[in-house]
Parts: structure tokens; sequence; C-alpha cells
């Protein structure tokens, strides 16, 4: 049996690695996905939950490989219905996509926790492992720009990352908690791994929910993350943007400083191989690896290398 | 220029009028719908207004002519997909009509008022005349029943009028209004049609709006309604059922003493011409003429026999 694997992710980037690790651990239900839904948005009265649903559908084999969102073969006549009426049309939604916020949003008024409801969507999906979101309240990011506090989705999809980037609040914060589900996988876990998602809107949100640091501090697992910035650059998005706008160095130690205090050690990508000094100077344990995942040999690769790491730094491991 | 009218209407056996009118009045202008939104339900968080929509979609040529509801050539992937996932499935939206959903609770969320969406939703859809909303606040119609009390679409299309009734109620009535369009088109009319529609459940609510019947006693129109009832049954839905179940007499006269407070005359089809007297011991002028709408030459063949009637029995004339 393979040893207990806690990922914490955002959308697309975040579920590569997880479908790496879905493939590789046997059974599957030792896989817990923990998604940042930071990204959740309220869109004509429905709960639209993106990175949750990116997560369902890779792991369910089912997402559109193309956009890396939204199922494959899906047709768009509602939303572009709605468009053609006068309705918000900067977001886009497919007709299947929305059977699952007609589902969730018909859940959540009958009082259901978000966490039940994504328990049952996977279980719908067919797939073996956990999928929790990060806390059952809504806590949306807010991106404070040059063009004013916009929702996290108007700032990526509708502005295209284009407004310069001042602050980032998590709203509503101070009333989440992560819920028993989510404290029972890091505790038991063997390895929790950071994927490699946007860490100001991805990860950070996730780890800004009330006590979920010192939940991760805690568990006796090896904590790992690695590093979303490769050769200087973000893989996907705009990470690299939005690090140098909130003054952090756009580098894989950029973002290990921004997880150090709860993190054991940090991949960075053999292009980035004469770093690992620099990260070791945080006290960290760094492995080099290559952590570009352009099919599914990468993803599989990238979860097994990690897993390789609980022999040589394991837990309990001293640092 | 023809003479002002307003009709007021539930769904498919209304919305059959409402186009002859449509078709035969010039401008389009000269013509005001009033939808029963006593059906309107919330399901999955959208607001839907079945009895509106299915006017707006008949009255713009893009009913479904086969159901009477939504739009013609519409696919179904949304609503399938979350029934899949074990949401409602009993109530079927096309994903171009969930569209028109997806505006309308958008906007209802933004504090536009019904009557203003439903204005858009005219416009947008290129409608010459205009569709008002019997309201602006909910008032949804619930059936008491050997089952329970049960929403007006739980009563119709979940157990397809299967339950005996035992009462019917305007749930929200003391907080409704008849909005200031409403009263004005109704002021302003020649002519008052209440559609051949359910009159328990789709002309009932209408009236039930508090003042409206006061409205249409002070409106100088020629008030006439045409019978639903044909040969001792409604030619189409639980109309003949319902009025059973709640003590009225199952014919064109049973119908005419619900509304005969606000009427000046009344439309029975030659079918039931024998039943002339019993209409006119009422206090009420009668007229003969074939009421039932096959295909759209009947439709605007009873929209001008309608017409006709203000020579004969015209406003101002004594009863």
């Amino acid at each position: 049996m393979s040893p207990r694997v806690t990922i914490l992710s955002g959308g697309v980037g975040g579920a590569k690695l997880a479908l790496g690790f879905y493939e590789v651990l046997e059974p599957k239900a030792r896989l817990t996905v923990i998604a940042n839904t930071g990204d959740d948005i309220s869109l004509f009265g429905l709960c639209i939950c993106p990175d949750t649903d990116i997560l369902l559908y890779t792991l369910a084999g089912l997402v559109n490989l193309e956009t890396g969102w939204g199922l494959a073969g899906d047709t768009f006549h509602a939303i572009r219905s709605a468009g053609r009426l006068g309705a918000t049309g900067w977001f886009n939604l497919g007709d299947r996509d929305l059977g699952t916020h007609l589902f969730r949003t018909e859940l959540l008024a009958q009082g259901v926790s978000l966490t039940e409801i994504t328990r049952r969507l996977a279980a719908a999906l067919g797939l073996g492992c956990a999928v929790l979101p990060m806390c059952d309240s809504p806590m949306p990011t807010r991106v404070v720009t040059d063009e004013g506090d916009l929702h996290l989705q108007e700032y990526l999809v509708r502005r295209r990352a284009e407004p310069v980037v001042k602050a980032l609040r998590c709203e509503g914060a101070s009333g989440a908690r992560p819920g028993p589900a989510l404290a029972q996988a890091i505790a038991e876990s063997a390895l929790i791994v950071l994927a490699p998602s946007n860490p100001l809107i991805s990860i950070g949100p996730i780890l800004a929910v009330p006590g979920l640091r010192e939940l991760l501090r805690l568990s006796p697992a090896l904590k790992v993350a690695v590093s979303p910035i490769v050769g200087g650059q973000s893989l996907k998005g705009p990470s690299d943007r939005m690090l140098a706008q909130l003054g952090h160095e756009v580098s894989p130690l950029g973002v290990a400083r921004l997880y150090r205090d709860v993190l054991d050690a940090y991949v960075i990508d053999i292009e980035d191989g004469a770093d690992r000094p620099a990260i070791e100077a945080l006290g960290l344990r760094c492995a080099v690896l290559p952590t570009v995942m352009r099919d599914l040999a990468a993803k599989r690769a990238l979860a097994r290398g990690l897993l390789m790491l609980l022999d040589g730094f394991g837990p309990g491991d001293p640092r």
C-alpha cells in the first residue's frame, strides 16, 4: 500500500501533479487533494468553484485538455444565450459544466456543506481519492489593483491579469476553519505536497485558512513544495508578474521564502539547479527534479520522485 | 391604429390567444400581455418564470411548438448533467432556455425589478408588444393536496396534477402590488381579455394581486373572458379536474362565476352555445365564437372576433 499523500492545489498546474499522484498511488484512496476555493465565484446566482472542478474533471479524465478547464466536448449554448440577452459574458461556462454548478447550488441552498457536496461530486465522477475544499465557508480572494478592488476571477479572466496588483486580501478568512476531514488528512499523511500552483492566489489562500499552517507544522509528514517558477518564469499564469508586483523575488527562492515556515523540503527544476544552495540556506532540504509535466509520463515521474524523497528526507528526518 | 388591448394570460393556452392579438394589432405596441407569475419557481438558485417565458418565446416565434414551452431546437445538456449528479430532475430546462434564467437571476441580484427584466428580455427578443409580470414581488401559488402543501410546479410537473386539490393559496399576496405599467395598461386599454388559461392557477393568481380586480373594475375597457372549458373539458391541462375538486361546476358557467365581478362579457365556444342564457343570467353579455385555436389562422380569427365585440358590446355600453 502506498504512503498516504495530501496535495494542496490550485487549478490547472496543480491538477497535473495531483493526476500524477492519482496514477501512481495504490489504492487511490491514499490521495487527498485540498482545493483552493479562494477563486470561487457566484455568478447568475450559481456557486462556481473553478479550481475544485478543474481538479475533479482532471482526475476523472473528463477535463478539456486544450483549455485545462471545463469538460471535454462541452457546448456553450446557455452562456451564449445569456450573453446575447446582455448577461455577464466574460466568464465562460459549458452546458454540461453548468450541470455541476446547478447541482452544487441546489445542495448549498439545502444546507449541505461544500465538503459533502464535493465528496458527492467526486463519487458521482467515480473518483477513488478525496477532494476537499480548503474550507466550507466562502473566502474569496480580492485583488487590490490600480484599477480597484477586484474579485480574483475579474482580475484573472475579465481583465486577463493586466491590472497592476498592489495587495491581495482573503475576504471572510476570520470566519473560515479547516474541516475535520482536512485536518485528519494532514495529520495522517506521510507526504504533504504544495503543488506548483500560483503561490499567491492558489496555495496562499489555502495557507491563509486560520489554523491550517499550524496543522501543517504539527503534522509528522514530510512537507515539500514544488517550485512554480522555472527558469525565472511561471510555467502558466501570472505568478511571475504578481510576485514581482508584490515585491517578491521571481525565482524558486522567492517562492520558498513564502512557504518556509511550513516546509521541510523544496523541489526545484533541473534548470534551476544552481539555486539549490540558496534554498538550503533557508534551512530547507532541496531536491532537483524535472518538474515540467508535459505529458502523463512526466506527471507520474514527478509524483514518484516526490514519493522517493520520503526515503531520503523522510518524516522524522532532521532538517 | 388598432385599439389598445391588454390580455391576462397563463402559459400555453393563453399564449395562443396572445399570439393571435400580436398578429392582428397594428402597431404591435397596442398589445400588453400580463403574465401569471404565480407559477414562478426558484430551482438551483435560478429564478424561473415559466408562463412569462412561454409568452415571450411564443410571441417571438421561438417556442418549441411540440411541447408549447421552451425554445425550438434546444438541447438539454446542463439539466441532464445535473440530474446524473443527483440534482432535481423533474423540471426540464433547455440549455438556451437556461440562458434566460441566468440573465434574469443575475439582474434580480443586482436589484433590477422583474418588470424591467421582462422588458429587456422582450426587447432582446425583438418583441413589439409589452409583456408585464403580474407583480414584481414573489407570489407563488401553493397547492394544498391530499399529499401535502406543494409548490404549483411540484403539483403540475413532478406529480403530474395527480394529487387531489383541497385548496389553493397565493403566498406573498399581502405584499404584492400591481406595477405602474400594468395599472396604466389596464386604465388605457379599450379591450381587456382574460385568456382561456386555467382559471384557478393562471388567471386566478393574477386577479389575486391586491388591487388588481379594482383596477379592472375602474377601467373603461370592455372586459371579456374566453372560456377555457369547451364541451365540459379543459382543452389543455388540469383545469377541469381542479375545478371539480374545488367544488366548481366544470362548465363555461362555472368559470364565468369566478370572474363575474370584473367582467362585462364572456365568450363561449360554439360547442357550448346552449350555455348562453345561463351566462347572460349572471348579468354578462355572451358571445359564441369558435375558440379552439388549432392553427395560426384560428388564433387570428379569435383575436379579430374579440375585437369585433368592441362594436357590439363596446366600452361604455350598459350591461
